[in-house]
């Protein structure tokens, strides 16, 4: 690669004065500064835009570290976000941890400062105290779709009501007459799932139909899993009218093995979701969802992120969403006859 | 951030002992070296990676550059790309254009050879002279999945025979007895899907049922075009008896709008797509469909551009992937009796 000190040698110039130029910066004569250019063109030199970035103690991108790239609602986040960040001038990078925490510690140590001047995380399973040590270097940080408004972290973050999204669920299957319920968790117990679960299951409660827990289960956040725990419910627990699950995959899951066990949804059992992502428009039957508020999160979160970079913001501070909305769609209907 | 300097100034040392220390070069006694790791864990101090990159003439990620991170084939291909940058010490990051050369254009100029010292470059619908010249100020340049191996660019890619794709596609609804097909095909008809659709209409032509072209749409490569478009054709054409999809996006949007008429998928239209994504074996009926190999193509995209970066490769090269393979679920049958 061409380099800033080769330009200047054609140009019989200093460095400096190459620098100058390209940065329109400094007193130099129309003459030099069209000999420079014209280096610039012959060698097809492109100033160092990183190299720039750490000269100005500034890096050009931020970066988004999601847990599972192919959880299809982080693309649709990450396209947000990104769209977002490109009309603040800046780019996006995604990196993908796979939900392992050595591999999210060493993306934060790679490229947190480094490549990146800010860090975007969503879900990524990293442990509270990596992350404020990635603060405490620099690297401003912020956590996409915190869970708990009424819980704020250590650190800046995005928070979505999802207590008010598991409730927004169960009061509209209680509203179809819906008394008998099995839930699906795509989290362990006490994780990121857990307040969609409590919303659920105190909406139930507050409705005089607490939800007992032999009908829960807690799965991975896959399709594959929400098929195999709606299997396992059905059978032991035949007479389950509807299923919450605590996000769209287990719910599209549910669905298929509702099918597959030769029953019709919504006429023998109701299913619904949370997040809204494509798949929930695109089943058949089409899915009943809680919707958040992605794109608001996702440029929420960057505009928050910036602030936080030109120091416009105090950390840790917290900005919550919309609410949650209910989407009505085929997956749910009032309960079969007994 | 703390720099280099700072730690130099607190172990009362020189920069370049604290950067033979952290590098472990040099000689520096053992007394000096203890000041020095001390001075970075009080300070916490990280050496600059992206810095310590560029003075070593090495950058630490490779790029992927995708025009739809939407698509749910990209994050597919990302998350095996990425798996296998990281299995050789590299990060990869993902850059979303939206389909815009403009973008795409943008990050290239931003990131080639300065945030990252190569490219995947995943269908960004970027002129090939524009390709060539980042390749040309150094940064190699990889076309994941070049679609027709009997016309290699005048780039490295990966090809896969997407040809053959649409062949197999055809022959299996030859086989199963249709001849009154409907073809959507997933871009412009000189584009990235026209190999697939002139695989099918050879095979066709082969088994002496030429398709007429005008039961072909050339459609955006989305569930809801598949679904507009086969709504049309269904009308225009009611003897038509399976559909060829040249993707699985809008084979997915053609089951929809068929079982959306009153008509049942593989009773009454047979449906076929091409690549075979998660949704194809979700969905119900699950989507029979030509699975491409998108592990491998990532893998050997990964493994080429680095040849490449250590110049261990021509250029331009071409690899071969695998023969693409039918995948037959519950999407087609024998044709319905008239």
């Amino acid at each position: 690669m061409t380099t800033l000190s080769e330009v200047a040698r054609l140009a019989g110039v200093t460095s400096a004065t190459v620098s100058n130029v390209l940065r329109q910066r400094g007193k130099v004569g129309e003459q030099t500064r069209q000999r420079v250019l014209d280096a610039v063109a012959q060698l097809g030199y492109r100033p160092h835009l990183t190299a720039r970035a750490l000269a100005e103690g500034r890096a050009p991108t931020l970066a988004l570290v999601v847990s599972s790239i192919a959880n299809p609602f982080y693309p649709e986040f990450a396209l947000a976000a990104e769209r977002a960040a490109r009309d603040h001038g800046r780019f996006l990078i995604v990196c993908n941890t796979n939900d392992d925490p050595d591999i999210g510690r060493a993306y934060l140590d790679q490229i947190a400062g480094t490549l990146s001047d800010g860090v975007l995380i969503m879900n990524a399973n990293l442990p509270m105290d990596e992350l404020r040590k990635t603060e405490q270097r620099g690297a401003p940080v912020v956590l996409c779709m915190w869970e708990k408004p009424d819980a704020p972290p250590e650190l800046p973050c995005i928070a979505v009501d999802f207590f008010e999204a598991g409730a927004i669920a169960a009061r509209h299957l209680l509203g179809l007459g819906h008394q008998c319920f099995a839930a699906l968790v795509g989290s362990k117990k006490s994780g990121i799932h857990a307040e969609r679960y409590r919303g659920f299951a105190s909406a139930c409660k507050e409705a005089g139909h607490p939800h007992p827990t032999q009908r829960t289960r807690y799965i991975n956040d896959t399709v594959e899993s929400g098929y195999r725990a709606t299997m396992e419910l059905l059978r032991e627990h035949p007479q389950v009218t509807a299923i919450f699950a605590s996000n769209d995959l287990p719910a599209l899951g549910a669905m298929n093995a509702i099918a597959d066990m030769g029953m019709n949804v919504p006429r023998d059992v109701s299913v619904t979701g949370i997040t809204d992502i494509q798949w929930a428009r695109v089943s058949r039957p089409a899915l009943t969802t809680v919707a958040v508020p992605t794109e608001a999160a996702a440029r929420m979160s960057i505009e928050l992120l910036l602030a936080l970079i030109e120091r416009r913001s105090p950390s840790p501070v917290m900005h919550v969403t919309a609410a949650p909305q209910l989407v009505e769609r085929a997956s749910t209907a009032v309960p079969r006859k007994r």
